[in-house]
């Protein structure tokens, strides 16, 4: 196999986005335009990739990092332009070269792939990606000829009545013959309304060598959708959206209602793990088999065991056992861990903290700092008093413990194996094991007083 | 009317649903897809329904009982061989035999009926159930005869360009004369490359015999869904769900996202009320008129009263009264009774609690195992401590009291009509009517304490 | 320009919604139908809007106000009497009149200032709003003459094969000059099947006139959506939705996903702000810039600051500052104010409160009637015991201010600057600012209790 390259455009402006964020790095399905591009290129084996960048250079630097190599276009003097920044890296090399948009976040690997063999089974010296539009109206149209070569690229201003009505448009992806792309590209002139170099006008310049321009079209129009603006950006998430559902799906996972399930790329779930609508599954996450996921929860960067339950909850940066009961209405913040068998209820926080296995917190609980061992009870409004107005502290309960309703466990603190705090307790002291512990005032009954004090009021009334 | 028979297809495996959950079993509108299919044939009248199984086939029994027979399909030889099983309980008998996949779940008694009706209009031994569809990859072909019978019916893979052209499609539905059927089915052969026995052939068998094949086309192509995986499954879920909706929404109830509305199939909803995207309903649950639900709330087995409003909140197995306001963000959990008037405010649980008319928990509160009077004020954070680690016990609060501000009420224990519990107090010992508890320590201030602790440090520091 | 009014049709019942509500009173994006209507027409400058009410005047009167006349048609008799009735504010006057239905909540000022041109341009005496539907089935379609004048109208029910294949359809909104339309309507008789006067009968008694009678085609075909029943009322919902969510996108604020986004008509929101799925921004709400907001989040009249996330909460009728973090499961209630920099956390309830910047309420907590200070931490649990059964008070906590866990501010109490409440503390006194605050019962560990209870039991058993 011959070498490939790939030059992937990122230096425009995106105006039309109205955003302080540069357009190739809006997010869809929780990744960076570009770097969907990136990622997908890489999985067609290429040699080296070069970057075209210009606005916000920095900041896509910064999420490309050293995959890839860069060039500053310093003025968007048209995609010809761009394209000529690379010379210096790629110019002198033997090879293919894929040019891809970094506004194109759906193209994928298999279809940068069946270009690349287009372009090689045909010999050519250029291959347009090309797609088929039910509304072709806007795009520019490709003219073939009889022997499904391509004849020209015109533009939607400038087509006939008969070229209008041609639904085969340019998708602005190519491949090119390296040599061949760099002596045509100083042949392009900028001598139009726009005064820009256009990467297109190569193809009429090899053509005039009585090269072979070929056209691969691919039947997924929608994958070759560039975004310019958040309507198109929120249509190419629509379609980033379905192709990942549809993966699992097919995988064993019943996906209730796919329309409202927001799962970004990497996320791994089992088998018969079912997800309810108004879910978010993000990140770096694994969901194991059986589990149930949702409604109206969110998932970022967690591992979840088998036949977890999670319903209207937040999960982060957290480890879930098998078997586990989280929500509704839960709060798992980062860096805890929960043993199998635990439970997690209602208006539950969990901060940093580890749960072992067969554990609960069942009712209006935070505990942060925590390290709690098996078995242990935390009742309804306990609380870990983990921060002092200037640090945290750590909160340990030994195995078995029951902790009672609205006590306080003021951190630092040990609570030993199966010892028992009464209800309504402030612990400051630690609690050694098989203990009880109480700290609490005895209650006094002033009988009647209801019936005096309102005696009182209505004579002071009358 | 001659006898009617049905023959319910549910042995195969469903290898392509990648799950442990045999395939007929998977719900629909939160039933199994198998008990649609049974509880639409129960509505056209049949004397017998005979289900064949096979994978799974106790998990089968368990779901559809004894409202139809059961015959086993040992091993899955093809669709002929299925029906072939019921000969043992249906050979001999006269009438008319309906034969639905089990993996049909939104076919609707009224298309049984008409093909039933069809059938019997046309005198014919055999009729199948068609639909026109806009794409027929893949479908076997109806091909009919210049006066509307049935020619053949040819597999996709088989169809000339002629016949692939042909948008009428075989639904594997099917109605046969009963003795036709099994005189029939032993002429079928498994000389094919699948080596199966298939249900079709007996039309040609039947055509060789010079009897009428006919065809009735349903208009609704949707209802003749066949579930393979789980993208079919989200499919069928989105038209029950259509179906379900419509129906409310014509009878007077608003849903302000049909898309994003969740109902299963035996919900009632009064008209006026607004239902809020976000929103599951489902089991045996009844709304009342001019209520307003979600968003974002899940309702389950709960009877709702009339103008009752439940947002961002999750109700099971309850009773909620009129005027009732739920939420934003409470958990009504299995057995609790809310009277009229009644209010649950955000962060409340109740647990088999009942609370009379006019009570309220407006914030944070825990309220298990409890019987509350009418016009009760249970404080921001009070909690029924109701278990001591080894059993549960019973709160009785009566007409009128006021439970103050994360207050704990030690169960067993009753706190009498108007009594008044001050803010923070625990109560372990029952207060009388009328009375004042109060249990807390007293308040006192170190004054300049903060300061002189901050010179301490500054000084240690310096 | 001559002059201009309108009228306004909404006398009608509308059966078919099968509510109490009037049904040009059903909202639509948040808005009344009938509401929408009279906005619109206000943008194009009429001297006059008459609005025709009937069943439910009352309260169409009280949701219009006096920004329009009223007339009232006591007998509901056909579209033509409806307008009949304006006679007596409108007949004698020089103009152009547009007559709208009150149930078609999608037409837009721009369709109107489109048609009421054409109208003037054409030299019309009357001039339909027409468009192109996909489906004409059940419209009156629209039959033109050679050169582009309407020619008649014919109901579905008396097209012939040619005109059914018409799709201009009539919309049932006009521009008639105004004292041909009142002379017109006294030649209109009701001697057709419904006994009603038909206003489209105007069309031919104009054209029997000789005078011109014009169609302006819309390209918008869902604005011209009439309501009549809550399949279509849904259906004007998904429309309006669009339209609203385009209009914010194209400003530059992302919308993950428009399907799940519910923003109403008068909503403002900076660019770079992301609006996750499952949120309702409602009322006079403005959102700032670089805002993130949801999902399944709900705000209804509030400012919102810049920079501000707010994730699974309620926000009512209240101000946030800047850079501030809400949620997830908080609600802010109305009448409180939030600072810059405030964090309001998981479970926590803030009613008619402000709190100054830079303070926090992290976890489990009530703030209610408060004064909140700089820099203050609201430990966990803390609560405002802010009703004492009869009234309301006011808790005041000063700058820099450490308020313990589980702690009780008992209302009417101020906390000085700098104080510091211990945890589980009921503070019913004021604090002095620099002063330590505690209210607590010592703790007493009776070791081995555990041990010695559980022996008891066993022995008990044995």
């Amino acid at each position: 196999m011959s070498k490939r390259y790939a030059v992937v455009l990122a230096a425009g402006k995106g105006t039309r986005m109205k955003s302080r964020l540069y357009k190739v790095l809006h997010p869809v399905g929780g990744k960076p335009m570009v770097q969907h591009v990136v990622d997908q290129i890489n999985k067609v084996e290429v040699d080296q990739i070069v970057t075209v960048i210009g606005h916000g250079a920095e900041k896509v630097k910064d999420q490309l990092g050293e995959e890839v190599d860069y060039v500053l276009q310093e003025e968007q003097l048209g995609t010809g332009h761009a394209v000529m920044q690379t010379e210096g890296l790629l110019g002198d090399l033997d090879g293919t070269t894929l040019v891809v948009c970094g506004d194109t976040p759906l193209i994928s690997s298999e279809t940068m792939d069946a270009l690349l063999r287009h372009h090689e089974k045909e010999n050519a010296k250029v291959t347009l990606l090309t797609a088929h539009a039910e509304d072709p109206f806007g795009y520019g149209r490709v003219i073939r000829n009889e022997d499904g070569t391509v004849s020209k690229i015109v533009e939607h201003k400038d087509a006939s009545i008969h070229e209008q009505a041609v639904q085969e448009i340019n998708t602005g992806t190519y491949c090119f013959d390296n040599r061949t792309l760099f002596e045509a590209l100083k042949q392009v002139t900028n001598d139009n309304v726009q005064g820009e170099y256009y990467l297109p006008d190569v193809i009429e310049i090899v053509k005039d060598q009585q090269e072979t321009v070929a056209a691969y079209q691919t039947p997924a129009f929608e994958e070759t959708i560039g975004v310019n603006d958040r309507v198109a950006l929120s249509q190419a998430e629509q379609y980033m959206k379905q192709r990942i559902l549809t993966h699992h799906m097919k995988n064993g996972v019943t996906i209730i209602d796919p329309q409202q399930t927001y799962i970004t790329s990497d996320v791994k779930i089992g088998s018969d793990t079912v997800v309810y609508p108004g879910t978010f599954i993000h990140g770096n996450t694994t969901i194991g088999e059986e589990a149930v996921i949702g409604p109206n929860t969110e998932i970022k960067d967690s591992q979840i065991g088998n036949e977890t339950v999670v319903k209207q909850s937040v999960v982060h940066d957290s480890e879930v056992g098998h078997n586990v009961s989280i929500g509704p209405f839960a709060h798992i913040r980062p860096q805890s861990e929960l043993g199998n068998d635990t439970k997690i209820g209602n208006f539950v926080e969990i901060k940093k903290s580890k749960l072992d296995d067969g554990s609960k917190a069942s009712h209006l609980s935070y505990i942060g700092d925590a390290e709690i061992g098996k078995d242990v009870n935390l009742g309804c409004g306990s609380i870990t008093v983990n921060y002092d107005g200037k640090n945290k502290h750590l909160t340990k309960v030994g195995d078995g413990a029951f902790i009672g309703c609205n006590s306080n466990l003021i951190a630092p603190v040990n609570v030993g194996e199966n010892a028992y705090v009464a209800a309504g307790s402030t612990i400051t002291d630690d609690v050694p094991g098989n203990s009880l512990s109480i700290a609490r005032a005895r209650q006094t009954n002033k009988e009647g007083y209801v019936s005096k004090i309102q005696e009182k009021q209505n004579n002071h009334r009358g």
